[in-house]
């Protein structure tokens, strides 16, 4: 009975790390257009956020299947 | 009991990757349509995000069914 | 009882798709009206996000009922 | 006991199609009214979009009752 | 105890349909006002598009009952 | 037990009705407001969308109560 | 136990009605304020519209408690 | 048992209330303050679908309560 | 038993009253600004649909502890 | 087992006031700041909605625990 | 078993009052940036609407635990 | 026992506190940016309304726990 | 049976959180954006806000673990 | 058993997490767009709000854990 309410746990994380990650990503899209020259901004931004996201997501799968 | 609630947790995250790589995706459209000289910017962005959503949710669907 | 709970699953996993290459295909509509010169680069984009959703999407479902 | 549930994934996948490929269709019309000369290229589009949809669908409601 | 949860899915089924096929039937009309003469052309995918979920919508519901 | 689900499904049923519907017939009051003249286009088209979704609702309720 | 699930059914099928006849008043409520000269057209249609949602609701209901 | 059921179904009939009326009721607001002289065609339409979703949840709470 | 679900019912109900009440009176707050002299027209109409409302939300509370 | 369901739903009927109630008022709110003459009209009118909408909550809350 | 279900009766009035409240405060905000003048009118009828929310919220939670 | 539905009520209690903070703060930071002279008021009052949401939760909070 | 329930309260909580802090965060954004040199109000009171829920849900977890 | 439930709790805190840094993000990412020269200002303070958030998503799921 482990691995299952686990998986389900897992998809919700994924749920969330869409949620975010998609928001930013798809912002940064727009900016990207607006302001070209900025993308070096943009995109270090966006990875540093989006990392943030990544790494909570990732630690909540992993525990959830071996925590 | 196994195979069933996992099954269920892919489902979450594939609704999870289509939230997140179907925001991605779409703003990248109109971001094409409105600069379409930054469209090898706005690939590469795109890309890198929407890689970091179908990571997380592959490890999700792979763990939920063999972790 | 395999596979019923199974059933859910893919149904879950079909929304995902739903939303993913749904976003992702109207915004592309929308693009080529604005801008019809770009379809190459909107279609080969559209379709290599759209295949990420759809890959997530198909491997759930195939692993929610042989896995 | 089999069919029940498999009903409601069917259910759900259904949902999953009407939201993709009415999201999908919607814009389309939008589109064909905004540039009516575009129509080869958005009619083609937006095809190759809702097939990958209702496969997605098809294949889900298929595999529920006969999986 | 065949038909009653059937009778669910059934109704699952009819949700999408009626948010896929409103979807596309309401931004039809408005394409019809905005652009009248187009209404060939409109009126053609509208009717494609209705078709696949309309389509996905009766196999549900039929195999939800007798499959 | 036969009723009681069933009507449940009718329920649900009649909310993918009412999405449906509704959302074609709102936009239809827009359409005719904005172009009075096109009224026999919209008109036609409108009744062929709602009749999908009616026949799909119908076919799903009558099949909830006696399938 | 016959009425009281029928009841819920009932008033899942009165959401439905009143989110499609709401949808279909309200703009044509606006529609007369902005084209007071189509109140015939506009009138006929909303009646027409509304009824095959009421008429859809009414036999949901009926068969509820009834059926 | 059997009251109780029956309160949740009322409940949700009057959402359904709720929902649809307040809808009309808003819009009709905004149409007398944009055109004050159309408040005769305006009031008349808005009673006769009040009272359409009226008269649909009167019927489902008597029935829900005494049917 | 009879009290505690006619408590979640009377709530229900309150919620539809506070949606529909809601709306109509913050439509009306929006209108009276715009249309200072048009005060006695939407008082009339506001007070005639929140009624309607108010008439069902408090009928459901009433059977729902007493029916 | 009496006060436990019993504030569920009290705690809905507080979510019904909240929606319906701070709805009325933020529009108020807006209005005053538009038109500040007319805040007299506007004061009489947002008591007079919001005291139905309490006057149900309370009711039911009453009720809940005492009926 | 008394304060446990008591808990989330009051968890959800919480709720209600914050989505009313902050409502009235998110509007009364913008108010006061776009009328500074009209600070007093604001500020009195913004006490008046959430003390209304406030006194049902705390009515509910204190009857939910000592009811 | 007592502790863990006392937590799922707490949390729904921030959850609250989260819309109705939120929702003010986040206007509240607009307001500043488009009147910078009038920060004085907006602050007083952001604070006097985030004290009667903060204030509920507490409270709700407090007694889900020691209640 | 204590840390389980526990951990979904505490995962309620910072669902608040991050809509609370999260709204309040991106407008401090957007406002900083539009009105660089107001920077030292926005950040004081963009800080104070986000404390006060903050707060709340730590004491929501902190309780939820060890209450 | 303790596992399996905390592992919904900690994917419920990554939604939140999701939530709350991607609403920030996505913001800081239109804030650099707009005002390229305020990248400082708002990297500190996207950072500082991003870190109250995350903190509290980890304390949660570690203490969901192993709490």
């Amino acid at each position: 009975m482990t691995g299952t309410l686990a998986a389900i746990g897992a998809g919700l994380a994924v749920i969330g790390a869409g949620i975010g990650i998609g928001n930013i990503g798809s912002k940064a899209m727009e900016a990207i257009a607006r302001q070209p020259e900025a993308v070096g901004d943009i995109r270090s931004n966006m990875i540093l956020m989006a990392a943030l996201i990544e790494g909570a997501a990732l630690i909540a799968i992993i525990l959830a299947f071996f925590g």
